[in-house]
């Protein structure tokens, strides 16, 4: 018989599995992103992308994924385009930015329960503070009602913005978000259609894009530039590229600026915190998430592209 | 413009992520063993089970989560007790081992197609000839004709041995793995009541106990090593404890013996290595093996019982 005198230390890292549920989502750099901070916790952390073909994006499909994945073992999902209210039905409980914006892009499983968050809104908030916390905001125009349109909404109906102005090709959306946000909103808050956007860029304090264009895929800007005063911030959810067409411009007319990349960050950093109760490191992480656009941007095949 | 001068590097991990399903999985040492091995090569290696509840153990229950693994980012899956049959219809392919004996206990995904091998015949392989190679075996006696038996017998087949007698307490058991096991075997195989297990024990160069008996919950041992020759071998399958009551009484006469702890550290290093596609360091993970043990004999709560 072997005489056990002490019990041996097992060097056995904390291991954290969360997945990515959404259309077109293989080419994200949210997985790599957590999993680059995981490392820094000495975690193994697994991150995978679940992406849907059409068709798949149905309550009664997702709700199936979200139980697997929790009977498989996964600790939470990041969900993405277009299941952020698809998967309102399925959950226990809603925090309260998710409740706000009626959209989750966070699921944690608790026990038995799945609670939903929304870090897209608390990511543009934190992004916003950091960048722009000090910025004069009497009249602020968003250019975007969509998903993303949305979260920034939300965030910015939170910050004592006087007057927030929404503005959409789609003008029922547009007033659809404006009605919705006004309940929650400190200050004013309507929508106009695109015909009425130079009229309210020209007395803006600042402007957001919470449209695609900028990316790759859809060049140019969603608005003349020119129209800004040269006083106003103008920010851009848009993140790959860093700098959009847009932010050239804005900078040339002495505009401050916000790139896309704080948002992607903390939202990426706050879903960490929430899947782990660890402390993301945001500063890592950002620059993390610079490089990870940059090795993109060179063509070579990421290794994030399985 | 942000000229790009050079790609920046990286530090992404691998990222493996396994799971294991059968009954009462939960205590199981293989996630540990594996996730340590995972982090020697500087992977992030998470390894999941999945316990399956009174009737989840049908053919329909685990092919679905066998795809919802695959959908879900699974590289594979080690299944056990009572399933390791159970998938066999379900696989598009079986490794020699797995043919051979007839049942599966590791599953990797290749693409669209599942393959099934069997690392409980290989591991218990590698085991004998590492400690058992060069040991007389004209006569072998094999006790217990389950799962573990079969691979036993299966490993025992390719090993040169002249006859393998297979007892066990439900003798139609013991007859149809002789029969089946004879088919492959180079030597005689056949089975025998356990009425006739004095008989052969006092003429065999070696016994190996596949029974769970000299497992806590099943204290004793399946026969009276008093009727083993002392130049025999004596191997356990058990290696909760390592030192059965068994294995205690043949060094005591003398015996050779061999614990069940190599058969179960090579299991897992052949899953790994199958998984993974690297070398496993396998002196280290009987390193690990022999601490989990004894982690788990001290009483204290392991950190992977989650």
């Amino acid at each position: 018989m072997t005489a056990i005198d002490a019990v041996p230390e097992v060097p056995l890292r904390r291991a954290v599995l969360i997945g990515l549920i959404g259309e077109g989502v293989t080419p994200s750099l949210t997985p790599p992103m957590h999993e680059l901070e995981g490392a820094r916790h000495g975690m193994h952390y697994v991150y995978r992308t679940i992406d849907l073909a059409p068709g798949e994006s149905t309550e009664e499909y997702v709700g199936r994924l979200l139980a697997d994945a929790r009977r498989l073992g996964f600790d939470g999902l990041n969900v993405t385009h277009p299941v952020k209210q698809t998967v309102l039905p399925l959950l226990d409980e809603l925090a309260p930015a998710a409740r706000t914006v009626g959209a989750v892009n966070t699921v944690v499983f608790d026990g038995d329960r799945m609670i939903g968050h929304n870090t897209d809104v608390t990511g543009f908030g934190a992004a916003f503070d950091e960048t722009l916390g000090d910025a004069p905001r009497d009249l602020v125009v968003l250019v975007g009602a969509g998903g993303a349109g949305a979260a920034v909404a939300s965030a910015l109906a939170a910050r004592e913005v006087g007057e927030l102005v929404i503005a959409d090709a789609a003008p029922g959306r547009a007033a659809a978000l404006a009605a919705s946000v006004a309940e929650v909103s400190t200050g004013r808050v309507r929508s106009i259609g695109t015909d009425e956007l130079a009229g309210a860029l020209a007395d803006a304090d600042g402007v957001v894009n919470a449209t695609p264009f900028g990316m790759a895929a859809h060049p140019g800007a969603a608005f003349d530039v020119g129209l800004v005063p040269g006083r106003a911030f103008v920010a851009d959810v848009v993140y790959r590229p860093v700098e959009t067409e847009l932010l050239v411009a804005a900078r040339d007319r002495g505009c401050r600026v916000m790139s896309g990349l704080g948002m992607a960050m903390h939202q990426a950093a706050d879903a960490f915190e929430i899947f782990t109760g660890e402390p993301a490191d945001r500063e890592a992480m950002l620059a993390d998430l610079t490089d990870l656009v940059a090795v993109e941007a060179s063509g070579t095949t990421p290794p994030w592209h399985r």
